[in-house]
């Protein structure tokens, strides 16, 4: 029996119109930098990028800083800056501000000051969508770009990050994008690459994938391709909470991403739920898949105010566009049983 | 006419072995972090990769730490250190040490205080490469690796860096290689990939690509096929030479990579004949491509004790594996011819 894999929220298959773009941009051999031919169609192939990003993102090509990843933007634009956050922010994101913005127990987050905050349009392990208040320090739209609309101009933010590989892109790049005007030291230097703002030669292969990839997931976001998704989403969390009646859905009172569901099955450790699906041939996780492996308390359910019982039970399961009913109700069977095994042992 | 490229130190064209690992490498699905099979898939080629490099760098894998090319590796292993090195260092380099360290006329730099230095293998702009002391603190790798003889373990350096795009890998990756109990904090942080030492991702396809590139790279090297492009590279030089005998060949006297070639003539600027030689359909450069098309005399040159005036009229030709005999004699006529052409106006 074939596997099926429903973790898209810690990576994304790569997306065909990535494919391409990349089997194209192997054959183009100048380094962006150089004055000649082959430089100058290597630079035109990363600007080209920048431009369909920029158009998929609601921004300006100027707008965009391309980096190796959500990380290296997260750094690029937080590091000693002191700004505020909610301890519901990935890790990336933490690593450089505080967590001190209050979260309530559907997981949405209260900004007094958004000039000083940052806030991320959707939760990994949640999926709860923040309504982003204007004027919003960063926003880490990692999660939620292209499962639910976003427009960079719109969204009033001086910065946003976007990572290729969470919508159909490859690992290792992605973009800072900054508001017109926006200052910013570089941290890594010795290069005028990206306007001075992000030294070293381009991603080249990289950000053709990207840029493929962003414009792909805006088009299947408005052809309404994730109601779908959301549908089977719905489906899921109807056939786990008939099999086990005590199961908490984290966040399913707030606005949520179409793909997304966390539920906790107290007293049953979320690694251990993983382990079992994974025999099982389903592929989920428990918590954000950033810590090597590491198991804890969810640090975003606690955040919620659930205790670390109900934190540490919990498991995310993230759907694709290319998942299947059968898939879904496969998973809902594999887990139901699971569980009632687990229960039967209990007793 | 088809055009030749001649500027293997600006980057290298993606080799085949690479661009098959980086096809195979789309397949695999999973974030390397994530503990499901798929997760666990993307984790095994990322420690493959980890290792092939390792070999192939005459190093352990557990030394590599992944990053998104040699700029992000200097930063990585050099701000905040105040180690010195030479005016002859890379840019990326230059960043973050002094260049307080003696160049002779040849390019060859002298090291009093090896474990407060760092020292390049070889010179992008000249080739020339440099007899490493033991005990360095660090040594940029980027140009020499694959080229000339290197072995981590050997070189007895604390540091080394490597970027894949100057051996046949993709852009947008390279490695810091760690001697082993080095300690070094993450810039990159928030997540506890490379254990701890840079957060964020991996880019899975690009290391795959990188691996393979590094094992092909140094295959090649055994078999002396670098032994026909140095071959090549003096039959250039003693083309071009005939066609102009005031021609200033840098660091002609010094032991130099096998590929690369840099002479001035003087009152013919680099950024003219860059020009001319594209028109004609060759690829070269003056100086280092990496400072976004900017043109001035060349730091490297003046360095080594040149006047501003040769060195704002030097080229770079760098050679490559597939480069033929008659793309070096087609070269050679044309930039004769030019230079022919600019001497009469100039007369």
């Amino acid at each position: 029996m074939s596997r099926s894999y429903l973790d898209h929220n810690a990576t994304a298959p790569l997306r065909p119109e990535a494919r391409a773009a990349m089997a194209a941009a192997m054959d183009v051999t100048g380094n962006p930098s150089s004055v000649h031919a082959e430089g100058r169609a290597a630079k035109a192939l990363v600007e080209r990028a920048r431009a369909e990003i920029a158009e998929a993102a609601g921004a300006m090509a100027a707008d965009i800083v391309f980096v190796s990843g959500a990380t290296e933007a997260a750094a690029l634009a937080l590091e000693g800056r002191g700004l505020d956050g909610a301890a519901v922010e990935h890790d990336a994101i933490s690593a450089w501000v505080s967590d001190a913005l209050p979260v309530d127990g559907e997981g949405r987050v209260t900004v007094a000051e958004p000039a000083r905050a940052v806030l991320q349009l959707a939760n990994s392990e949640t999926g709860v969508v923040q309504d982003l208040p204007q004027g919003l320090a960063l926003s880490d739209v990692t999660q939620g770009f292209g499962r639910v609309p976003f427009a960079f101009d719109w969204a009033g933010a001086e910065m946003a990050i976007l990572s290729a590989h969470k919508f159909g892109g490859p690992k290792g790049v992605g973009v800072l994008i900054l508001k017109r005007g926006t200052d910013l030291a570089a941290r890594i230097r010795g290069g005028g690459q990206e306007m001075g703002r992000r030294a070293g030669t381009e991603n080249v292969i990289g950000i053709a994938g990207m840029a493929a990839a962003a414009s792909a997931a805006q088009r299947d976001l408005s052809d309404g391709r994730w109601e779908q998704v959301a549908r089977l989403r719905d489906m899921l969390e109807q056939a786990v909470e008939s099999a086990a009646p005590d199961l908490i859905f984290a966040g399913r009172g707030a606005a949520r991403l179409p793909n997304t569901s966390c539920f906790s099955a107290p007293g049953w450790k979320g690694e251990t739920q993983v382990m079992a699906m994974d025999l099982a041939g389903h592929a989920i996780s428990a918590g954000s898949a950033c810590s090597s492996g590491k198991v804890r308390a969810s640090r975003v359910l606690t955040a919620m105010g659930y205790d670390d019982g109900i934190a540490a039970s919990a498991i995310r399961v993230s759907l694709g566009l290319e998942t299947t009913e059968d898939e879904v109700l496969r998973f809902a069977e594999a887990w139901g049983s699971a569980y009632r095994k687990m229960r039967a042992r209990a007793a």
